[in-house]
């Protein structure tokens, strides 16, 4: 088995141990860096979710502006409204904070009455009606498209953001572990008594939020690969699959486990078998410098050879972290390649319409000398009795 | 008491009803005559909520091509990737649908090929980087920016949409009274504990998802509009407050009752009455052909005269349905009158940061003669022994 594994005690103890709290300052230099590199005096963050992981803001409303001057730090203000008013002093106390409504708006008002030059926005995400609201607003501004630059960052997962993706990764492992422990997984169930045991589990665990909708497929369901939990029971003899995450401090994990209900049948273990083996192939090509590309090459090419290329109808993973999507994606048509630190899942699966099929997901964290496993859940084939 | 309701039983004997399916046909019919007032030839939808309302598609990645033409129904086309296959067809029967991992991007390249002419598109959803790659793959095309057609449209629910929006507030309603009957508000649990709670009931009540993060705040928390339940201990002499929601069938149910444990001192019941008052004049004054800056000020007005306006951060309400918070907005900036069948809430709030806070909250459909009450747990001031 590839991976390395961490020694550490429950979510709580974690958590507790309170040396690790997210350093923005230093998001922000190195953001700065790739704002000089684009050749932009500010860039406009308007994503809630790179606001947050460059303030540790969590409200509904907000808008950054991160300037690339050598004063760029004291420069820098965040905007939300009067709602967040209390929430964005204790949350962001070391920037300043401007109060109003349209809070994009209002930054791009002052970026203007500080001829501020050229002002990044993040165009993978603004839509055209706010842009011609930036034209209108932004008095002798040039506005420059950068996408992606904080979600570029954000691939490389620091030290707080690793422990934080162990908790949630911790949390996920310990509620399917209770959950097999009770005997939840027994014929007779159905899928959505599942779903909501395993959520509930996940909570008890430590869970702040579920990470997505929880699939759990049973039988001839195995096989579609984003199945939403129904009143199917699960019955002796069928795949039943779980996919499944939990968050802690906005970071999710993301795992699957297919087991199967008594005695697996020969094409049962025929398939549990392959996707485990490129599930490990997966795994086993994460490596700083190693082509997002390769990395599904390296999986595929052992179902593909195995003959059953066509029912791998999916990319192999993504990256993860304050999204349950986010970036880098790991699939045939994936560009860019691995860096030390990107949290990644690997989750091949071959499914056979109206038969029943298997995914095995792993979330990992890409390091020199082999990815670190979070996601510790056996997978070896296992046989609930 | 203002509002009418419905006699009912259970979430499930109401669906298992099934007289009431989806029209999709019908919407997209509804769709068509605006288009034509909008001067195009088609309308290139990307926003996953509209997709869903025209189609029923529930997938994550989709878009629809919906032609204004006479022949407009039969050359509608929607286009989804190979993981959503089945589903598409099953979800969809009535309408072509194109397989492409790339979407809007297909859509947009066969509506260069049949030479559409004019392509609306929602430019309150659709990025700059987006639009830059219609205008690249769209040979020939004249894209025009439309904004909000479909959310304009998605205001005015049908007797579907009002009945599943019903069982979205039988299953909240059924949870708190849960909550109560079992004394899940005693003195000494955690807000956590107390959401968690609720949560699990509103699933055993029919809901299939939770509508938002849900909102338990006790004592001074209470002053907090939008307070993250933690790990606060409920306390005699407290406000508790509870916003919370669940979705059945996409529909999304929102409610706050603000109850107080034990017995109340004089200026918990000041407050309470003030805000109950409030509350009952916005509900009032929901009336088709109303401004929804008039409902705001009927409401306001209370408080104001009371001489807490500075205490009511927030707007009164907004539309609710396929998504929490939808067209109409109603505030005072508030554009727009209130139509025959629009589904809000009405959720005024008087806060006094440090101390407190009572926040009164309800789901109505508009409707001539007075609004249809949806969410039917008391708002008398409730004192939990």
């Amino acid at each position: 088995m590839s991976g390395r594994t961490s020694g550490r005690g429950s979510v709580e103890a974690m958590s507790d141990h309170g040396v690790r709290r997210p350093d923005h300052a230093t998001r922000r230099a190195a953001l700065r860096d790739l704002l000089v590199e684009n050749g932009v005096d500010a860039l406009l963050v308007t994503d809630l979710v790179n606001v947050r992981y460059l303030t540790g803001f969590t409200g509904s409303n907000a808008a950054l502006l991160v300037y690339a001057w050598d004063s760029g730090e004291d420069r820098t203000l965040i905007c939300t409204d009067g709602r967040y008013a209390t929430q964005v002093a204790e949350q962001v106390p070391d920037l300043r904070a401007e109060i109003a409504r349209a809070s994009a708006r209002r930054l791009v008002e002052l970026a203007g009455e500080w001829q501020t030059g050229r002002v990044g926005f993040e165009s993978h995400v603004v839509t055209v009606d706010q842009h011609r609201g930036f034209l209108d607003w932004g008095t002798g501004l040039e506005f420059v498209a950068v996408p992606g630059l904080v979600e570029q960052q954000r691939q490389v997962k620091d030290d707080y953001e690793v422990d934080r993706l162990r908790a949630a990764c911790a949390a996920a492992d310990a509620a399917l572990a209770t959950l097999l422990e009770r005997g939840g997984l027994r014929p007779g169930r159905t899928e959505q008594q599942v779903a909501r045991e395993l959520e509930w589990l996940m909570f008890e665990h430590g869970a702040q939020k579920i990470a997505f909708e929880t699939i759990i497929a049973t039988g001839a369901n195995s096989a579609v690969p984003h199945h939403r939990p129904t009143g199917a029971v699960l019955a002796a003899g069928d795949f039943v699959k779980l996919d499944f995450g939990a968050v802690v401090d906005g970071y999710h994990s993301d795992m699957t486990r297919t087991l199967v209900l008594g005695e697996p049948s020969d094409w049962q273990r025929d398939v549990y078998q392959l996707v485990h083996e490129a599930q490990r192939a997966g795994r086993e090509a994460l490596e700083p410098g190693v082509a997002c590309a390769a990395v599904d090459a390296a999986s595929r090419s052992v179902i593909e050879q195995a003959g059953h290329g066509e029912q791998f109808v999916h990319g192999l993973g993504h990256g993860v972290g304050l999204q349950i999507h986010e970036a880098p994606g790991i699939a045939k048509t994936g560009t860019g390649t691995l860096l030390d630190g990107v949290a990644v899942t690997v989750e091949p699966g071959v499914y056979f319409p109206g038969r029943g099929g298997v995914r095995i997901e792993d979330t990992l964290v890409v390091r020199e000398g082999g990815p670190e496993l979070l996601t510790l859940t056996t997978k070896d084939l296992t046989v609930v009795d």
